[in-house]
């Protein structure tokens, strides 16, 4: 599996890789436990401070990791990891010891004591910043506070879901528009 | 422009559009005017009721139709709409209709007033469910109650924002794991 060289990324900059919607590996670790799920809903609240909702099923084993310790790291996986993203998000931590059963490598944070995924292509550590909305949607707001993003390539090949077990990987035909954006509206 | 042949689909599916992340073009409508407005910050939060979250900062002109009718249709445009899209999202309402400006067809839905876009792929109409968190994060819940999605093609080549006035067109690569899902986990 591919290892990252990954660099600190401003955190303003996060929605860069958020946006187009890939899904993402959410880590996490509270006491003596780590896990992964595999999360699809989330979006960008704000650009500074970084806020993402996210949501998180309350059925997940990772779900009293995070709304315990208050903390996680988003990472974003590559097409390479595909299948081990289904399997992660098709087995439960309750049963199995993530890093060890998929082969991924945790790396500390510098903010947070959940593990950066070694394997992926982006992490983001996080901060819960806003629970109020856990109760009714399993809607967690995060702060991103530092992010760590890979040098090459460029462009991630990203993996989106579609639903019904099929995945959409990130083309490699890019437009730019910059000339038509007016100034802030970027 | 294309204008697709569109049918009803059941709106606990819609996730199958919404969750690959495309920028979507947001239609209004209140008292005597329509408006369009480009979002890229959205996310599913529920399957049924089909719950969608939006971020529309109250900068834009779309904002008070959307807050005072309480309703909007969330379209999905292809590639072929791509420069449409970018010109939609750096002009205003307060200064042209865009519906004329940029040659789209409005269309009349089912459950909402706002109008739905012809040269758009899917379009779904939307009831404002939860307006709680509009003050603090400029972020509205909508209930999808009527979903209209196009027969052809199976797989719309969809636009994804990257930031920086960079757009990912979605790939043709797709990939499927159904067999590797466990019941329930679709």
């Amino acid at each position: 599996m591919r290892r990252y060289i990954k660099r600190d990324f401003p955190t303003s900059n996060v929605r860069r890789l958020l946006e187009p919607g890939p899904i993402v590996l959410v880590s996490s670790a509270h006491k003596n436990e780590t896990n992964i799920m595999t999360m699809g809903w989330h979006m960008m609240m704000e650009f500074s401070p970084a806020l993402v909702a996210c949501i998180i099923s309350s059925a997940n084993h990772s779900f009293e990791l995070i709304r315990k310790s208050r903390q996680c790291v988003i990472n974003i996986p590559t097409a390479d990891l595909a299948t081990t993203v289904v399997k992660i998000g098709n087995s439960s931590g309750r049963d199995i010891d993530k890093f060890g059963e998929f082969g991924l490598t945790p790396r500390p944070g510098t903010h947070v004591r959940a593990p950066l995924i070694n394997e992926c292509y982006a992490s983001f550590e996080c901060q819960l910043a806003d629970a109020s909305q856990v109760k009714k949607y399993d809607m967690f707001v995060f702060e991103v506070v530092k992010a760590h993003v890979a040098t090459a390539p460029k462009l991630p090949k990203t993996i989106h879901y579609r639903g019904d077990g099929e995945f959409m990987i990130s083309g490699a035909e890019t437009r730019k528009y910059r000339k038509l954006f007016r100034p802030g509206m970027l």
